[in-house]
C-alpha cells in the first residue's frame, strides 16, 4: 500500500511541469488547521503516519516524515520501511534538509492551499542559495492518487446563539474595523476556521471535534462575505447571515474574490450595504476611508495561494487580530466556560469511581485508595476493561451532561508503557488491557454549548513503585508551582514555563512538549495567539486577563509509564498586596475540578504551600461537584478529598 | 556649567560640515567599554550624569539623557534644567526618538569610534524612512569644548602571570586561529579590552575597577598584533611578547592596518613568522589557508570606525569567540576564583564585626543579633560614620588580604533611602550617615590577582519593621530559588531569571534590573556572553559548566529602603539522579562566603528547603572563613550562623 502509493506520486511527480524532484505533503488542510477532516488528512494517507502534527516529503528515492517530540514512539510504530522518520529539534529541519541535500535548481512541488506564506518564504529563502524553486501544483497530486478519499462533508452551519457568544456579530464587526482603520486597512482575509467561527457566532462540524465550518470570511470597512459550501446552509441561518451583514457565497468562490479584492472591485451584492446595518461607523468620513487601501493577512495561517493573489505593495501582513480578541473571553464565556468545566469534572469522578470499582471487581486491584498488591482470588471474571472500553465509557458519562456536542479531542487512554507515548490514540482493535499494576493516564475534553474542556489525570490501582510516585510528585508540584503563580502584566507563558519544569529538573527530568494551551469557548481545544513553552512563541503575546490556559506538565519513561497532570485555568488579576511598578499583578484561577490521587503522591516531597493548595482544591472540588453526583459518588469523591497532612 | 558646555556645542554643530542638528553622546569609550577613564567619561561631562550607562543627545534646542531602571532616581537627582531624562524602557528608544523628533534629512553626528556597528546600522535603518544621515565626526566634538579634559594615561602594561591565568598566549591563539579557519576567517579584529589582555594575559590600569589596558588587537592566521601607547611596555613586557610571537604597535596605528588588513597587506614585521612560532598548526596546509578570506567583526562591540575601513563584502559579522572562551574558565582560574572570594568573604565579616561594634558604640544601635530599639543613653560620642567612611575601612579590610589590587567597582554603601538608587555612589562630602533605625545595603567587590569578587548584603542594626523582613524574606528566597535551581543543558540564564522573582512577584514586588552577570578573572566585574535576565539576550548564549554568574535580586522602595542579596556562583553538573534526554543537568556553586541576617528573615516564610540551604551555607561560611579570623570575630561569626529552626 504504502510503496504503490509512493510509486503512483513519484510517477505524477516525474510528469509534472517542471518535474518535481521532491514534493511536500503538510498536514495541514487549506486553512492551516491543526485539526482536519477526514478528507484533508493527505499526510496521514500517504505516510500512514496519523499524528496530529507532521510534515512528510517525497523525493525520487526518499520519503521522509517530520514530527515532534510527541510523536517520536508513535511515528517509529506506524512508519513502514519505505519512511525515515525525522525528529524535529534533534534532525535538521525540513527547509534545511531540502537546501542541503536536494539537487541544485531542485523543483520542490506543493500545494499552495496547504502552506501559510511565512512557511512558504522560510522556505524560498532556504532554497535560493542552490536556485532551487517552490512549484506551486495547480492541483494537489495527492488527491489524485487518492482513489479511496472521504467526500466533502455537507454537515450543517448553526447559529451559536448569543446567550453562549456573549458578543453579537454586529459589534464584533465593528470591533474588527476599528483595527483596519488603525492599521489602514481596506479589508482583512480571515482563513482560519475557529476565526471565521467566533466572528459571525457560527458553528459546524466539518472537522471532527472542532465545531466549526470549512470557511473562508473577508471584511471590508462596509461589507462582510462568508465563504462557505451553501448546501450547509439551512434558510434559517441564511437569514441569520442577512440580519447581520453577512453576504454568503460560494466556497470556492474566495479564490476568485480575493483577486477582485487586490484591485478593489470586490463589491457588496446584497442590500446590506444599503440598509446601513454595516460599515456605518466608517463610510460616515469618506476622508478617514480613502486613506486605508492596504489588505491585511495573517502570514502565519493565510495559504500561500490566496495570499499569491494580491497586490504585494498593499499588504498588510500582521497576525489576525481575531486571534487575540478570541482569546479573551467575555463574561458570558468565562461564565460558560466554568459551568461546563463543573459539568465536565463530574463527569470524570463519575468515571473514576466506576473504574476504580471495575479494577477491584474485575482484576481484584487494591483500588484508587489503597497502595496494596493485586488479590489475584478475586480474579474470576471473563469480562475485560481496555483503553478503548474505558474512554468509551468517560464519553458516556460526558454524554449524560447539559450542552454535550461531543469530545473536544480523540481521548488519550493509556496503559502503562502507552502513557508514554505523548498523543496516544487507542485503537478497539489494538489497544491494551487495563492493568492492575500499571498507571493509567487520561488525557480528555468535551465540547459544550457553554465551553470547550481538556482535562488529565493520571491514577493507578494497585500498588506504585516509589519511583513512580516520585516522578507523579514532581509532575504535581510543576503543576502547582505553575498554577499558584502571581506575575506582573507583560508576562509571557515562555517565561513562566520553567516553574512546571523546575521540580523535575531537580531529578533530572524533564517532558518534550509544552506546558499549556488556550481553549476555545465551544471551539478547538487548542488555541493561541498565548501558549505557556519552552519555546519562545513567534508572536511574543503576553497573558493577559480572561485568556484561557492549560497547566499541563508531565513526565514519559518510555516502556515503562507517562504521568501528565492538566488543568484549565483563567487569568485574571491578582489582587496583591503591592503592585511595584503599577503594572498591575496576574493570577491563575483553576476552573477544573477533579481529584489528584493522594496515593501517588510522596508527602515528604511537598511543602505546606503546595499541601495547603491540594486541601483547598479538593474541598472545593467536593463543593462545587456535590449537586452533580449521587451519593455513593459522593462518598468516594470525599474520600479522595480528604485532607493531606504533612 | 552645563549651559556652557551646551552652547558650545551646539556652536560646533553649527559649524561643522555638515552642519549637524543632533549631537550623540554614547557613554563608551573607542572599545565600548562598560566602565570607562575619566579622560572617556564624555557623556559625564556633557550631562552631569555620572551613572556607568546612559546616552546624551543634544540638539539645537534639547538636550536629552536616556538612561535604564538602575539610575532613575540618580539622574533626576543630577541632571540639570537644561536636560530632560529619558527613561529606557518606558520613553521611546533613542533612535526611534531621533526618527520621530529629527526633521526629515537631518544630520545626526556621532563619533564612530565610540559606537559599535550593530547600534550604528539599528540607527541608520530608523532614520532611513525620513532621509535622516547618521554623520562620522572626523574629531570628537566633546573633546574640543572638554577643557579640563583629563590627560591620558600612562600606567605600565603588566603580564599576568600563567600561575592565575591558567593557561598559555600560544594555547589561546591556537584555539582562536582554530575558530577562524572553521569560519573561513584569515583574521579576526578584537576591540574589547577584557579580551585583550585575556588573550595576550596581560593586565593594565588604564580603566577605574577594571584591570585593563587601553589595547587592540589583529590575530591573523600567521601573526598576532597588539596596539597600545609603547610608553606602557617595560622591556619585559616587550620580551614577553616577543616570545609569544605578538608584535607590538602603536595604538593609533590600528587604524591604517586595520585597512591594510582590509587589502590583505598586513604583513608580520617582525621574525615571529620566521621562527614558527605563531601559526604553525595552520601554515602547514596553505590549500586550506587559501580558502581563508574573510575578517571576523564583533558587530556588537567593534567602534563603526574600524568596521568602515573594511572590506564589506568579505566580512564574518559574529560575536567574538574570546567571550565565550574567557566566560568558560579554566580550572586554575575556579581555583584562583573560589580563594579570592574566601578572603573576601572574611574582609566582609571583619567589616561587619566592625561596624556592629561601631553601630552600638556610636549610635546606640541594638545591633546585629538583637532586634531592639536605639538605646538613646548610649549616645553620647562625637565620632560618626558615614557611607563613604564605612566603605573606606571596607576597603581596608580587603586591601589587607593577599593578591588585593584594589576594588572592583565603586563600593555601593547606602543608608536607607540611598539603598534604593540601585546603583548609589556615595561621595565624601554629601553623603549618609549610617543610621541604627535604617536598612544599610553594601555592593561592593574586588580585585585580586587570583580573581574578581562582587557582594552584596543587606543589614539593619535596629529595630527593622515588618514590612522591611517581609521584602527581605522575599529578596532571599528568590535568591535562594535561582542559586538552588538545576537546569539541563541549554537552558539560558532568560529562562531561570522568572525563580529569583518568584517570591516578590507574590506579594507584587519587583526589581528594575537583571538578576546576574558573568564575572571575570581578575578581569571585568561584569563579563558576558551569558546573563540571567528577564530580556532575552542578543545572544542568547546557554549556561555552561565553569561559568561564573551572579544571583543578585532585589527589591528597592523609593524615599525608604532598598535589598540586595548577591553570591557569585559557578555552573557546574549537577549529577542528577535522573539524565532525561541525556542532556545533562546542570547546578550552581556558590562560591561568596558571607552571613545573612537572621534578624532580617521572617522564618515563618521560609519552606524547610530554604531554611536547610540556609543553615547548610551559614556552616560552610564557619568552616571556610575560620582560618582568616581572629578568635573574637569567630564568635561573632559563630553566633552570625547558628541554625535557623524553622
Amino acid at each position: 500500500m504504502a510503496e504503490e502509493t509512493l510509486a503512483a506520486l513519484r510517477s505524477l511527480m516525474a510528469s509534472h511541469s517542471p518535474k518535481l524532484d521532491a514534493l511536500v505533503v503538510p498536514s495541514e488542510d487549506y486553512h492551516q488547521s491543526e485539526y482536519v477532516s477526514a478528507r484533508d488528512r493527505r499526510r496521514g494517507f500517504v505516510s500512514g503516519f496519523t499524528g496530529s502534527a507532521g510534515l512528510a516529503l517525497v523525493t525520487a528515492n526518499e520519503a521522509l516524515l517530520w514530527t515532534d517530540g510527541r510523536y517520536f514512539l508513535q511515528a517509529e510504530q506506524q512508519l513502514s520501511k519505505q519512511w525515515k522518520l525525522m525528529r524535529m529539534g534533534e534532525d535538521p529541519a525540513v527547509d534545511i534538509w531540502m537546501a542541503d541535500n536536494l539537487p541544485i535548481e531542485a523543483a520542490i512541488g506543493v500545494d499552495p492551499w496547504c502552506i501559510s506564506v511565512d512557511t512558504a518564504q522560510k522556505w524560498e529563502r532556504a532554497f535560493s542559495k542552490k536556485q532551487q524553486k517552490l512549484i506551486q501544483t495547480t492541483t494537489n497530486l495527492v488527491d489524485q492518487v487518492w482513489t479511496s478519499r472521504p467526500p466533502p462533508s455537507i454537515n450543517p452551519v448553526v447559529v451559536h446563539p448569543l446567550e453562549f457568544a456573549g458578543r453579537s456579530v454586529e459589534d464584533k464587526l465593528k470591533d474588527l474595523r476599528e483595527k483596519l482603520v488603525q492599521e489602514k486597512a481596506r479589508a482583512i482575509i480571515l482563513t482560519t476556521l475557529d476565526e471565521v467561527a467566533w466572528l459571525y457566532n457560527i458553528r459546524g462540524s466539518d472537522v471532527p471535534y472542532n465545531p466549526v465550518a470549512h470557511a473562508y470570511a473577508i471584511v471590508t470597512l462596509d461589507a462582510a462575505f462568508f465563504y462557505v459550501d451553501k448546501k450547509k446552509m439551512s434558510s434559517e441561518v441564511s437569514s441569520y447571515m442577512e440580519e447581520n451583514g453577512v453576504q454568503v457565497r460560494d466556497y470556492g468562490v474566495v479564490s476568485s474574490d480575493t483577486a477582485l479584492l487586490a484591485s478593489d472591485q470586490l463589491a457588496s451584492t446584497n442590500s446590506a450595504k444599503e440598509t446601513g446595518k454595516t460599515g456605518k461607523a466608517m463610510s460616515d468620513n469618506s476622508v478617514e476611508e480613502s486613506r486605508n487601501d492596504l489588505v491585511w493577512v495573517d502570514p502565519g495561517t493565510c495559504c500561500f495561494a490566496l495570499y499569491s493573489k494580491l497586490n504585494q505593495d498593499k499588504l498588510f501582513l500582521q497576525s489576525s487580530p481575531l486571534a487575540l480578541a478570541k482569546a479573551i473571553k467575555n463574561p458570558v464565556e468565562l461564565e460558560g466556560l466554568k459551568n461546563a468545566h463543573i459539568r465536565d469534572g463530574a463527569a470524570v469522578v463519575q468515571y473514576l469511581v466506576w473504574l476504580d470499582k471495575q479494577m477491584q471487581e474485575i482484576y481484584g486491584a487494591s483500588g484508587y485508595f489503597v497502595d496494596g498488591e493485586v488479590n489475584k482470588k478475586n480474579q474470576p471474571s471473563t469480562a475485560k476493561l481496555t483503553e478503548v472500553s474505558v474512554s468509551d465509557k468517560l464519553e458516556g458519562f460526558r454524554a449524560s451532561k447539559e450542552h454535550f456536542r461531543g469530545l473536544s479531542f480523540p481521548t488519550i487512554s493509556s496503559v502503562g508503557p502507552n502513557g508514554a507515548i505523548i498523543h496516544y490514540c487507542p485503537e478497539a482493535e489494538t489497544c491494551a488491557e487495563l492493568d492492575p499494576n500499571s498507571m493509567y493516564l487520561f488525557d480528555s475534553g468535551a465540547q459544550y454549548l457553554d465551553g470547550t474542556t481538556d482535562i488529565t489525570r493520571t491514577v493507578h490501582f494497585g500498588k506504585p513503585t516509589s519511583h513512580e510516585k516520585a516522578c507523579y510528585t514532581a509532575v504535581l508540584k510543576g503543576h502547582i508551582g505553575l498554577g499558584n503563580a502571581r506575575f506582573p502584566n507583560g508576562t509571557t507563558g515562555h517565561i513562566l514555563d520553567v516553574l512546571a519544569r523546575l521540580p523535575l529538573w531537580k531529578d533530572g527530568l524533564d517532558y518534550r512538549h509544552g506546558t499549556g494551551h488556550g481553549i476555545g469557548s465551544y471551539l478547538n481545544v487548542h488555541e493561541g495567539p498565548h501558549q505557556i513553552s519552552f519555546r519562545p512563541a513567534a508572536r511574543n503575546v503576553p497573558l493577559q486577563p480572561s485568556m484561557t490556559v492549560t497547566d499541563e506538565p508531565g513526565y514519559y519513561e518510555d516502556g515503562n509509564f507517562g504521568i501528565r497532570l492538566e488543568n484549565v485555568l483563567i487569568v485574571k488579576e491578582a489582587g496583591t498586596k503591592f503592585n511595584f511598578g503599577d503594572r498591575g499583578y496576574l493570577s491563575f484561577e483553576h476552573i477544573t475540578w477533579a481529584p489528584y490521587q493522594k496515593k501517588l503522591m510522596d508527602v515528604s516531597l511537598l511543602v505546606p504551600e503546595e499541601i495547603e493548595w491540594l486541601n483547598n482544591y479538593h474541598s472545593r472540588c467536593r463543593d462545587i461537584l456535590a449537586p452533580y453526583l449521587n451519593t455513593s459518588e459522593m462518598e468516594w469523591l470525599k474520600k479522595a478529598t480528604e485532607p493531606i497532612r504533612a
